[in-house]
């Protein structure tokens, strides 16, 4: 029944390749692990090529090309600690900008943990945003680690990958305010109204927006904290921003 | 220089033990790892009892006790992936309920991820509020991935290991509602008006809060999410819920 047995295989071997970000660039393909977000991905319009799965039958009446491996392939390819014996291989689908750009987008400047960048993104698909831009320096939405804590949300929200400062441009073209969160200069976001149609700029964990964005931000904006307290972490503080500055409600 | 140079110094192996739970409750100590961490220990109130190091002399004028250790060594005790050559041996304390419960608390029910109970520390500290429950179930504020989230607000901020169904009967008797997070039955929190005194009960990442505990709570309340959306991380929507409910803004 097991169709690839060997972790030596040929084609293992360039599965494992797209664990890596130039992997993924040259195949145009990136892993997805666990039940749940392989049901997200078949259930999504993305392009699912094949399922890697230790079970007989994982998802029943599934047309999508099965691949049967064994338990020593699949900890191969796993990058958890416990696999839960199903991998998909998707196709990587680059998001066109809307020519129109409204709602709320978040603009993450420089955010290197994945399990912030995958939380960025999980939490403006529940606040209803239009869309996440990832700029240069910001890990890619590929990364297995930003996937899982996404918890499948970037198979419903548009994710870039795009130049800041472009994106900044087409927001002020179209007369789109970006609020850029800084400490210093800034504005508690209770005082800044609720609003349709922004861009809220986010910064590197230690280092915040890089100071030339934030010289082009409409307005700079701050969560006050307790005295002692050091910062908030930026997906905590994404959710808290996003909460406020967001006009309508999400209906559920 | 070097005082410890073999992994397998004896003294090491105990150090060691403090990678768990057992042995941390055996021995009353827990480790501290990373500059940041180790400055906040040695300013806060709480007993550093040894700092080991593989640097010369990283805190001139410190009175505490300094170990200096090989870099082998270093790497035996580390739980990061690039140690930074420091690490303080604490020890641990447990906290003493205020007679008058006021302000805000967190109660955690079986909150595993230790990023998330982390990340829940440092928010609590951020929004103002009195401290943070633990209960049953929840991943010990000891564990080392709990305290690098909490990025030292652990030293500031009251956290407690405690019965959740004791720590409601205190609030109730005292009169301070409690809010339990449900996905049923429950107000959308931007319905609750801000409040002095409260406990807001979180739950399990995967299966929310405790049936049994949701019923003794005084309001079930909820963040509204887009359809498409399954939930928010526990932290993000601690963040919410805090920066909603609080009273009075933090100062800085």
């Amino acid at each position: 029944m097991i169709q690839i047995e060997s972790p030596k295989n040929e084609q293992v071997i360039k599965w494992k390749k797209l664990h890596t970000k130039k992997g993924r660039a040259q195949t145009g393909c990136f892993l997805v692990e666990g039940i749940h977000l392989v049901e997200e991905a078949l259930r999504s319009s993305w392009i699912v090529e094949t399922i890697l799965t230790t079970n007989v039958a994982p998802f029943p009446g599934e047309k999508t090309r099965v691949v049967h491996v064994s338990e020593r392939v699949m900890k191969e390819l796993s990058e958890t600690k416990s696999p839960q014996g199903v991998i998909a291989i998707c196709r990587k689908k680059e998001m066109t900008p809307q020519s129109k750009l409204t709602g709320i987008y978040v603009l993450c400047d420089r955010i290197q943990d994945p399990g912030n960048v995958g939380t960025i993104i999980r939490t403006a698909l529940a606040a209803g945003a239009s869309g996440v831009v990832l700029g240069a320096g910001s890990v890619d939405l590929f990364h297995a680690k930003v996937i899982r804590a996404t918890q499948g949300a970037f198979f419903h929200l548009p994710v870039y990958h795009g130049v800041l400062t472009e994106w900044i441009e087409s927001f002020q073209t179209q007369r789109v305010p970006i609020y850029g969160t800084s400490l210093h200069d800034a504005v508690s976001y209770k005082q800044v109204s609720p609003i349709s149609d922004v861009a809220l700029l986010l910064g590197n964990e230690g280092e915040g927006v890089d100071a030339s964005l934030l010289k082009q931000v409409d307005k700079k904006v701050y969560i006050p904290q307790h005295p002692k307290a050091e910062s908030l972490n930026v997906a905590v503080a994404c959710g808290i921003f996003l909460y406020h500055f967001m006009k309508d409600m999400p209906v559920k």
